[in-house]
């Protein structure tokens, strides 16, 4: 935890904040904080700056914030991504968060299995629980929006032409024998597969609206690897 | 596994293959193959190619393997690595091998814990292990070197001058006002110190070693996303 986010809910005054549970054990546990420390904190959605200690109790502690810089800068991309296994979802999720992801699709496809629909991580709870772990890993304040499209061929042809419009349409592909792009210049949409790739009717699909196919070489890589390989060659 | 590792003591006779135990269970359950299917197949440091499935029991398969192509081209990186967490170190082994990192030092430094040197992972069967998942999943057969430095002053001083010569020396620093480069020519030593950094002690180690320090920008990553962000965009 690089950053403590703060919701409003913690601002006793205008900046006066209370920290319990999960973030006040952090806060005690691993930064052995104490009164006049000064701790990175950010407001969710707002800027980001530095928490003093003020007081420190056994169940509690306040802070007087100073919140004064802008949170880093996000990336221009959607990334719209077969749904992984759990537990590679919920690694994913605060991976590509920490990386300045500010949407992303799950979706479904051919070899997505049907059980990880039934992950109880695709609660709201769960998955913001995720993403706020990537906020505070990357010190930003901004929450992505995920949206969950169980249905592949409607979410294709009815959303994904007004959702990439103007946008570069990049579909990672590992038999692809263009090379993924470096440094691209506006916003992107980068769609990955599942393990084992999208099917041929599923890339045909997204050649129709408007994606290329490229690859990061002969490697294939797993998910958790080629997102941020992906991401770090595109931006 | 999207190929199998052989190693010389499959072979019954020049092209024929006896799988049993891991690999046969996994291309049994997974693969689900039968006889007379083709699966990606290489010898572990040498070619790679196909093996057709001639005879299926329950406890063994064997193939009729034909070996005809290089395995991809290594990354032209020495990766020197402050111990991660275990089971941090067992997914990032397999990732930078996936990647084609072919040298791999585990070095220890301040902000390693003690207690993650005593990891079972540590020991060269488990280790190997990992390996050769990462081998498996980029469909490579050589194995990289791993070299283990529990000494962070004898390893810089002794070591580093002879490992890193000839080689572009880089450590991955947050807050390096310098950022990565991108597409570097030539060998690349990288050291990656561990969650909260190198100790400024040991930056200037490295410095004074002819490292030059880079960040990823503003956002503070996890080992396991920063890994595949800086090969990516070294390499």
């Amino acid at each position: 935890m690089n950053l403590i986010l703060l919701v409003p809910a913690d601002f006793l005054g205008e900046t006066r904040v209370r920290l319990e549970g999960r973030r006040f054990r952090h806060v005690k546990d691993i930064h052995r904080a104490s009164v006049g420390d000064e701790l990175n904190v950010g407001l969710s959605g707002g800027l980001v700056g530095k928490g003093k200690v003020v007081e420190f109790r056994d169940d509690a502690l306040e802070m007087e914030v100073d919140l004064f810089r802008e949170p880093p800068a996000p990336l221009p991309v959607m990334l719209i991504l077969a749904l992984p296994r759990p537990k590679v979802l919920r690694r994913v999720l605060s991976s590509v968060t920490s990386m300045g992801v500010k949407k992303i699709v799950l979706i479904n496809c051919r070899r997505v299995e049907k059980s990880f629909w039934q992950s109880p991580l695709l609660e709201d709870d769960r998955l913001n629980g995720q993403l706020v772990l990537g906020l505070e890993q990357a010190r930003d304040t901004v929450m992505p929006e995920v949206l969950v499209r169980p249905l592949f061929k409607p979410f294709v042809e009815d959303e994904v032409p007004a959702l990439t419009n103007g946008t570069v349409r990049i579909v990672a592909h590992p038999t692809a024998p263009k090379e993924c792009p470096r440094g691209v210049n506006g916003r992107v949409s980068l769609a990955v597969g599942p393990e084992g790739g999208f099917i041929d009717y599923e890339i045909e699909k997204l050649l129709d609206s408007g994606f290329s196919a490229v690859s990061l070489g002969e490697r294939v890589l797993t998910v958790e690897t080629a997102l941020p390989s992906l991401l770090s060659r595109l931006f």
